[in-house]
């Protein structure tokens, strides 16, 4: 199984009166998580929407562990829990600077048409990225 | 069971370019939607965080239906699902304007000390919220 | 000159670690109270949108008076400070909860096609909103 | 005069249905830049604020000339405009990935203590800033 990662420079904007990053914001991480590993894998989540197609998000399972905060370099692991040619789920750590472990979380997409948001089969559109997908889950 | 209703304005910031709500934007709402709960339970979150306690969420489970577009009412109705007097968990479903089922969503909450984020008891510190809480969850 | 008024609750999402609303989010206010003054003219912006047409913003100068905090009820106060059938200048003030100037700004806009970002002639595309400004701008 | 660059990759959140990135985003760009400038200089913002010392915005002027898209890689260059030892003013342009200007703008700041909002002199507090930053506005 391929683990991609990538780093995150926190944001003053990412962070709450708590004075650690809001907890909603992990998301968008997590979709700079999910850009870095389609990237990895020799493609671009743009290129895709400019075909118009786009992938939304279906379900998130989250768990937060221990808070990051402003200042620190986060890393976002990303990896292929499961697909099956039409969904795939993505599984994550995200970790602090310390190495500490700061949230788990997985999330589930589906590839739909931008007009009609009907869904599209990725193994018949996106020959390459579905061979890329079934190599990677691996 | 008590289920709390909110009314959320859409905002043009909420979109992305699928031309519906960020994803990550429902996190926001169903914080609107807890806060409005414990309003109509008689008490302020802010009130809270003034004694020096805040409440971070644990555990996020949230699925998407179907999207909420600008220029739509949604309405996030908040319950609770479950409390033990440290834990609380909220449900959450959101309508869009159509009153079709957008999302369903439950976040699992502690309280904790905002200096060390140690937990600290609902039921001893905050004996009239843990009355209520009792209350309202049946 | 007609002046319209617009309630925000403020968000827990909206704070960052000063404690303050975090002055971007300023911006976002400044849109809701534009949507509210369209509104209380009797129009609403998503239906220029329906017609392929938007809005984007030219301009923006803003002064940051005194912060908003999380549990207050902030007020934007928003009017038309110009307006030549092309351009609209847009006037705020935010007050706080106790009636303090927060923050006072003014914001410059055209009227584009979506396709093309190119502008558009508002007296020409949209009379009745024209007539509307013309009027409200006195 | 230096001026530090940093680059940004246009984050899918950062979008809205105009289908560019959402114009109050670029204050948050804008922050990432200053930060940028900061490192370049050797500090920390972060470390100012361990020390109880927070720098609010007080004055911003925006120009929006031409879009950002998601899927490009933006350039914030910043600089330091002006700088008297009690009040900063940065300077900005961000391009898009072509080169081109998308847009230019200028944020004033003092530094006050984060308890009481008050001002202090930096020139007094941080002498090693005040050198750096006397050094960098020529």
């Amino acid at each position: 199984m391929y683990i991609s990662e990538k780093k995150i420079e926190v944001r003053y904007a990412e962070t709450d009166q708590m004075g650690v990053v809001y907890h909603a914001n992990y998301l968008v991480w997590m979709e700079l998580g999910r850009t870095k590993l389609i990237e990895d894998l020799g493609f671009k989540y743009a290129d895709m929407e400019k075909e118009g197609i786009i992938s939304p998000v279906i379900d998130i399972e989250i768990s937060y562990k221990s808070p990051v905060r402003y200042g620190e370099e986060a890393i976002v692991k990303t990896w292929i829990e499961s697909y099956d040619g039409l969904r795939v789920t993505y599984g994550y750590e995200i970790l602090n600077e310390q190495g500490a472990l700061s949230v788990t979380a997985n999330s589930k997409h589906v590839c739909v048409k931008k007009d009609s948001f009907r869904p599209i089969s990725v193994k018949r559109q996106f020959p390459d990225w579905h061979e890329a997908y079934e190599k990677a889950k691996k």
